[in-house]
């Protein structure tokens, strides 16, 4: 996307440099963060603009390809200090993780503010930060059509009654299984999503790795598998490429309902199966969108009843 | 089914009396077995022959549900000695199941022998007994027009190569997910799964209970997700109803096509969801087709991408 048109999505995040190990291989310094994945899986569809912090360390190449990728970067911080860091190790068969080290820098005083120029853009994607900046956010925009949470343990833990307030100010809320469970104690997703649908958003959509995702609403539920894959390299961000594909997907087509809700979420996951593929944004950073479409095309055949 | 009516797909498996706990709840003496949920799941769609055994203990009010399902029975052995005797329990969550109890009693000298009217149903359901006697009742059978074997982990460690070969002469291997990656040594289901093409069939069924299932051939993949339930009550069967119903519906469509068999797993999935929402048959024995009709149609909408 080129950096002049106007912004329809804004992604508001973390960027990282992370360190990160797999039973087969470590890498160091990789480009990370919640903001990071979802805006260069949204630049797939639509123009979005990013909001976030980055240390004086930051390197530029990975400046270079926030860029290449079309991200709008008016919204980008540069701030003295050093970028914030997190490292993780994976476990055999990559369903568990180890935090190994978290290093807040910059990002321990972050305060989003959105450019002028974000603030009448139509989607927003409240990546996974404290419900207070998330709120600050929200206070900051010009009614968008349709506004995205996703949040973490951390926030259910630390900040429940702020967390709530601002699922209560969105449209659709995200999170994986495990936090849904913990955030409306209950075990039955089914049951879960009705205390969360209870908090205000017309939709929830719970994660499920590679077991799919699944939509809630007060009419229905849609189920959508995981697109099956041989080889992981990397599951680091796969639930911020796939929130980031879904509302840049959802936002190229500009209005919001149930069928272009489900449409979204395919090219979600079609983003996110690509992601795993590589560490960091490299399988991303080659990817185009003929790519994105041939697996969607793909994909659309292996989920469908005749 | 009338019990006149030429029989269309014959099941063989096990007929046993289960006693199972829960974590709400302990009962005792069920009619359970591979071949009960089976030829149970079955009967809505097809008529449907029983090969099994029972002990002179079975209770005739058993014999007369089989009956009410409108089951054949010409291929159910009457033997003197005790009807086979399974207990288990469910942890919490209902993930992980433990065995408290197995007697095999008349199961354990079982020779499964198919009645002449048997013998030329174009349909045949191997469930989970041992690769020797799936073999030997393909030596019975002429010419099914096609075969779907079961099998679990016991025959896998005690009698590979019997099953290997068993598995060469039918058209689609099913079994869970734990159960492929042993068979084939192969983690990813991808990988394992194109091992298990190898050893003949044209298609492997992998069932990953809640997760759904996955369907495998040379030329793709199918993934259905499991139908959704707020409360289960008793999963014991849930594997063979699927198999049965699946089974059942793809006979009575009677030509088999990929799609075909992408339909037929949609229906095994909703009889097996209306399984275990009640212990043993008593759901499947208070259902109708029009029942199975509406959540299939429900279920199809919450899998359609639009």
């Amino acid at each position: 996307m080129n950096q002049m048109e106007t912004v329809k999505l804004v992604v508001v995040g973390s960027t990282a440099i992370d360190n990160i190990e797999t039973p087969w291989a470590k890498r160091k310094n990789l480009l990370g963060g919640s903001a990071s994945y979802a805006c260069a899986a949204a630049s797939f569809f639509t123009s979005v603009g990013m909001v976030g912090v980055v240390g004086e360390d930051f390197p530029p190449e990975y400046m270079d390809l926030y860029r290449r990728f079309g991200i709008n970067l008016e919204g980008l911080q540069v701030k003295p200090g050093r970028t914030f860091r997190w490292a993780g190790a994976y476990e055999e068969n990559m369903d568990e993780r180890r935090t190994l080290l978290t290093e807040l820098n910059v990002f321990a005083t972050f305060r989003p503010e959105l450019p002028p120029s974000y603030r009448a853009a139509p989607f927003l994607f409240l990546g996974n930060i404290s419900p207070d900046l998330q709120a600050h956010v929200l206070d900051q925009v010009r009614r968008p059509r349709f506004i995205v949470v996703d949040t973490m343990d951390l926030w259910i833990t630390m900040a429940v009654e702020t967390l709530r307030a601002v699922i209560g100010r969105v449209d659709l809320l995200t999170l994986n299984e495990s936090e849904a469970r913990h955030l409306s104690g209950k075990h039955s997703l089914i049951k879960a999503s009705r205390r969360l649908l209870d908090l205000g958003p017309k939709y929830v959509l719970i994660k499920k790795g590679e077991h799919g995702s699944v939509l809630f609403s007060r009419e229905g539920m849609f189920l959508m598998p995981a697109f099956p894959l041989e080889d992981v390299q990397d599951p680091t961000g796969a639930g911020d490429a796939f929130a980031g594909g879904f509302v840049g997907s959802l936002a190229a087509g500009g209005r919001v309902s149930e069928g272009a809700i489900r449409k979204a979420m395919l090219y979600g996951s079609v983003i996110a199966s690509f992601g795993v593929e590589a560490f960091s944004l490299d399988r991303l950073a080659a990817l185009t969108i003929q790519d994105v479409e041939e697996r969607a095309s793909l994909f659309r055949n292996m989920c469908r009843v005749r």
